[in-house]
């Protein structure tokens, strides 16, 4: 391979001649040999690329940068927002434990880049963009990383999450709606109990959807606050008066997200309790499609020794030995991904915890964390609706089976008979294996016309407008 | 010991002769002796307390209930909820997950302390108020003990976890505005960084503690919300039309809290969703104070071979060996209970994930981990306030000492002239043990008068509105 | 409240007049308001009875103690470990993190019940016995508080933990044992397998919990070393020649457990691995016991509307509205219990990462959630055995019922007719809702013989040894 | 795109014309769009030819498959552990939970890799070895998927992680010999202590890891253990007598890794404690290497502000801000892999909870988790090793000052005065900013000689030897 030399504070270093990035980068790519390469999520380099384009704008506009240094930063940024340089970000999330390496990354291969941009070669003649003075002008890795996390969650939170919550969401709604009068048994304890209509039980899944959707779009407001501006402490030091502010701007109008700066910087560096909070809310909507994906999968058990109350559809063959064979493979695939997210949780608790002093130090394994949440649970909210809640149907003859047979049926005798009698009744049919009915009659409680008026699944499931 | 029989629909079971609980609650000591007896928050008991009387009311007010029966049930709840009975709820945590035996236990107290108030002994003559059929009319133990647990862990929080977090705050803003001129090193990466003030500093512990207590308050809402009405599997079987929202009503005004029935019965007893989202807020909480704690004992540490900038109170002797030692306790305190918060986060999403069908069958557990997080956060914080944060003072001369020392004042420079000049000094400073100013001068990149114009600590700190 | 003068090494404090407990004690108790009172463990105050009786004798062994003296420190700790003081230890968890108020409660309990035991009153007159310099000689806090919590946690270990898992280890054997033959329908995904029998079911269980007893029994090696001569930072500064070894003996032959002194006491001291490694063994039995009880409440499902294969015992009313419900209550409360410690587990994990120096601060919460897992896995194990395992039957009826009309017994023909034909059966059947037979009679694949020959579910278990 | 047509017995299916996976990794593909494609780690890949391989040759032996079957099949494994088609794996994680899909991947692979090899065009003509009937001959992705996970993490734990943590502890083993007579301050709740050896210090980290590695290596006997053979549901249905422990036999002769056929099929079908186990070492090797990297990142802090007794390698430029900065990065990288470790851990151990009936379907999830760990602990122990722990050298003059100027030297005296007075002096020269010597001397309690003679921190530090 050709190389040609990038020198930094601390001297030379050999890096690839046809790669952008420069010392520090390559220094990082030698010293940090952890996992695959490249691991650090290329949403945060997007989220970089924001901010380094409204700081050059910032800094122009308050006079510390040249019109012409602003444009080449913003158009090698465009560039890279177009996705024309992602193989130019060679480094880990197991790097320092602020992010300055990708920080560097990312100033070096502007700046590099800007010098092709001008006409020259790489490696010759000197950068009238400067990686440190110039693209990072204003700047520290302990304000821009932070910065550059919160565009990219933020982002992808409203670009992939949320939408595919809501559009599994929307799916459950209309089940709910189609099974409103689908009566089926009740099952508390994973036992018979009374019934209620399978379009009740679809609607507290979109019950706890939406709670989980409430609080994800209220963390978001955390979220929305931006570091940038504080520079190495949260003083802002090196950066011109109303900086903050006007950077936090530029970067709501080039994301079109409302980002603002943020009301403590010494908050904003030292601790991530924004990511926190919001793979707080992550993690519910995990608990929540955990539970959802595990009822229909109970539901849709059998097809002949199971429950058999939804035929799911048959996406692809199950199984490499049983012909025949089809599995709630969706079902599975979702609370895989509710493991890792309860998983990530931890994480990115056990890093906000770890703050010291004016730095928080686990920023890439946070953000590579929450990062990696939303777009699970987004991605996987899309797949089981399109590949299995859409499809769903009731089994409508097994179900009627299924809550006709149930000997909790008798507690609609309650308010008639007491608690005491209608206890009576079903032990007496679950030792005899007899009917409720036979039982009740037997025992001298009701009468046949009685039991007939007072014992009727469709109506214990209560008003049906929930 | 002497006992009295009583019984259920199982048939009979010798109870203490003095204990007003029954045949239920009895079994459940029998069959559940799963660590420590009464492991049972009362502050479980005591949400219940609320709830049996507000159903009574309801009941009452319905028309299925005689108002007798309603002022016997009313009257006990009262003396429950003055402490009296707090003897007679003997069971576990580790019990049925629906805490149907929690429920039996005081629908079994209340029956048979109503029989003493009409002046009958235990276990002799018909009960007047029936535990099944009266106390607990109108209700299942699955919309009971939710409702339950909802008012405890509500009531905690309002009234211990909030006014904890908040005296904190308010210390911790206090110290902000007295050190607001306290300049001294900041840290990154445990590093000398630029100088920051120790009020900066601790504004910055504010925030955390206002973003947390934001959010923990927004969680009260999924909380406000009661089960009650929903019965054996949300459609409210067996309960007179408008009850639930009747009876929410009693509580809220019972209780004086906001209190309202579930919009979506349903979820309110297979998924608790709810109690995930408060434990959220409640571990976000957690990560802000380890940040803090830490913070502190680091600052405090020493007294002669550490850090020294905090001097904190002396509560106690440090060291049964080592005699004058002093130790920051109340941090080592608060960081043991965001362990345990922590931990406790991973049982409430365990529990969480874990309902199946029309029951999530982990509500004691699920709720004794968050009324126990409530619990020691609102403790702690108070605990860390009155013997540790009121006292924190600066030790001014360690601060203005460490702040000059550091290398890191270099930065100032940067906007002078360049990086890598900035860079050159503050590496020759190191390699020499000598000053950055002999080093700058010595360089020839800065005069005398210059390197004093331009490296003033006080000067780095921004403005000091934060 | 009567009170009497103590005093410690920085003044005065009021103590209850009838307490044996000293000024320190009391400090603690003064400062440290957090949850219930007396939440440390009593296990661990009698890990410490044991350890101060054996550094009592180690330390008049070697000559730095008084016969007198040693007598009358090992008298109380005796008395102690009868109890005959569990009121006298009130402090909580949440204190300081190294344990060192509870080392001084029983010092300061020691010591006065001595001056007691001497005939004298409490308060008046000169102790003989000092806490320090006698009860708490050649010791730290540093080293006795790991010392005390790895003997309460081996006991309990070996005493609660390994006997209930064992027993319902033994009572799964015998039931695989018994239902060896008992042939039902496998299910993989939720979803209908290929058949294996019951008793192979339960085989898997037994495995399950051997491995887990094995990685139990092996972490107790690291727990059977002490810390125990260590003193303050591992050094064993002030303690006698030899002292580590021979109180390590003493407490060895006190307890019959073979404890040993730590080969590296820097190591027990600023880390507790030990507690980290036996509690991922606990946690691995939780995994296990999690998957046993769920399947037994999935297999117990019904009674008429779920699974049915198993019958379990009933052991109260399983609903307080829905008359003669049985639940798999037993299976709750160790589902539960399993929640717990897969919390505990990241209490425990955080606890360990952030020992700093030569001392661990988060020893009292390790300790407690150790124990409390260990006493919680033994008890809900021997509840589950007892109230549960023992008398779990198979639902012979129901399970033949599901076996046989099991579509995946198609997979008997793969051998003879490939996988494709087998798949074409099998999706026949299924769509037409036949019987394998006939499609397979039908399709021409197979006759009537064939079929009876080669699809038999006895056939399809493979020998049964395992 | 070109494509091809695949079928399988679900119908057609296009494929990329290029690819040689056939129709049911195509579905897979479509159906399954979550996250990064080709997320399943190419480690199971290989795994998978291993085992292969191994069944191909043991069904041969076993009389059931052609030796040109066998050699084909072999020939395209050997391609495929040789890194030939890596690829031809572009399948998810997140995919069925038993990974049949990526079962069927490598079966379709070796199919039409088959093909090509003997001269035929993918696509055209009828293949000789069929990805059912040959390549998964004796197999079901229930046995093969928990096989070929087993190898993956054990030669991932044997070539990776050890390897890597022992290459880090022989260096802290070095460390701590040339540190040996190094005697610097202890400290204790993060404060000042008595004195050891900075040798002593290192001796505990090196404790740590050796029994992390001892618990790690105690785990891969459970690990070695085989599904192979067990099939469907464990009972082996369609296998030839004798073929686990033959295919067992084979896949230790190909990998030269000691594997061996599980002793019970169901439960290594069912439950994945084997994960479970082996990630509990890896988190508890993580819990000991964040202890020693927090360590080292304090005792290096500074180099003019902090505690400053370690220098460290300065690998890079620290600060994009901050000139001269040096920051302890390899610690940082260190502790965000073990914040990812103990996250990962809860992943694992949800995940091995949620097994049902005959089979766990978190078998990818956990897997993945399981490597990723495995190679993050390996490579960062490496990293840290060679970046950090080989240069890491003590600052002597800070140790002495430091050390010198404590005022827990005092300790010394509690074995001559007693605890009390030694605690006064400490006391007051605490209170008055003077030395230990002088007050001792004011007060009276020791002579001049007497306290040169008796305090002296190299005599405090104890025997060497450990």
């Amino acid at each position: 391979m050709n190389y040609r030399i990038e020198k930094d504070t601390m001297g030379n270093v050999e890096v690839p001649a046809d790669k952008l990035w420069g010392a520090q980068t390559q220094r990082s790519r030698n010293n940090f040999k952890i996992g695959a390469p490249a691991s650090m999520p290329l949403e945060i380099v997007y989220g970089f690329a924001y901010l380094k384009k409204a700081a050059a704008y910032t800094n122009c506009e308050l006079g510390v940068l040249a019109e012409e240094k602003r444009d080449l930063i913003a158009k090698v940024c465009d560039e890279i927002l177009a996705g024309q340089h992602d193989d130019q970000f060679p480094l880990v999330i197991w790097q320092t434990g602020s992010g300055t390496q990708s920080n560097m990354n990312i100033n070096e291969v502007v700046a590099n880049r800007a010098h092709q941009l001008r006409g020259m070669t790489l490696g010759e003649g000197e950068l009238l963009v400067k990686a440190n003075d110039d693209v990072n002008k204003s700047q520290s890795s302990n304000d821009t990383f932070p910065t550059g996390m919160h565009i990219a969650i933020y982002k992808k939170i409203v670009e992939n999450t949320i939408p595919g919550v809501e559009q599994l969401k929307n799916t459950l709604e209309q089940k709910a709606a189609a099974f409103q009068s689908v009566v089926k048994i009740g099952r508390t304890h994973l036992m018979d109990a009374t019934p209620l209509t399978l379009g009740q039980e679809f609607s507290g899944y979109v019950a706890q959807l939406n709670y989980g959707l409430k609080n994800l779009e209220r963390s978001l407001s955390h979220l929305s606050e931006l570091a940038l501006g504080g520079t190495a402490v949260g003083t802002g030091l090196n950066t011109p008066q109303g900086y903050d502010v006007t950077v936090a701007k530029y970067i709501a109008d080039f994301t079109g997200l409302p980002f603002r700066t943020a009301s403590n910087k010494f908050e904003a560096l030292a601790a991530h309790d924004a990511l926190v909070e919001t793979h707080g809310a992550l993690k519910q909507l995990a608990v929540s499609l955990n539970k959802i994906a595990n009822d229909i999968r109970l539901m849709a058990s059998g097809p002949r020794s199971g429950i058999g109350e939804l035929i799911i559809p048959a996406n692809e063959p199950g199984s490499s030995i049983m012909p025949g064979k089809v599995n709630p493979t969706q079902c599975e695939a979702m609370t895989m991904v509710c493991a890792q997210v309860m998983g990530n949780d931890v994480t990115v608790t056990v890093g906000g915890t770890q703050g010291h002093y004016e730095l928080n130090v686990f920023k890439p394994v946070m953000a590579a964390a929450v990062l990696q949440s939303a777009q699970l649970i987004g991605d996987a909210c899309r797949s089981f609706d399109e590949n299995c809640a859409l499809g769903i149907e009731p089994h409508k003859e097994n179900i009627e089976k299924l809550v006709n047979n149930s000997l909790m049926l008798v507690t609609a005798l309650n308010t008639k008979i007491g608690y005491y009698k209608a206890a009576e009744i079903a032990n007496a049919a679950h030792q005899n294996g007899t009917t409720l009915k036979e039982e009740a009659i037997r025992l001298g409680y009701v009468t046949d016309e009685e039991y007939d008026a007072w014992v009727r699944p469709e109506d214990m499931v209560g008003s049906l407008k929930d």
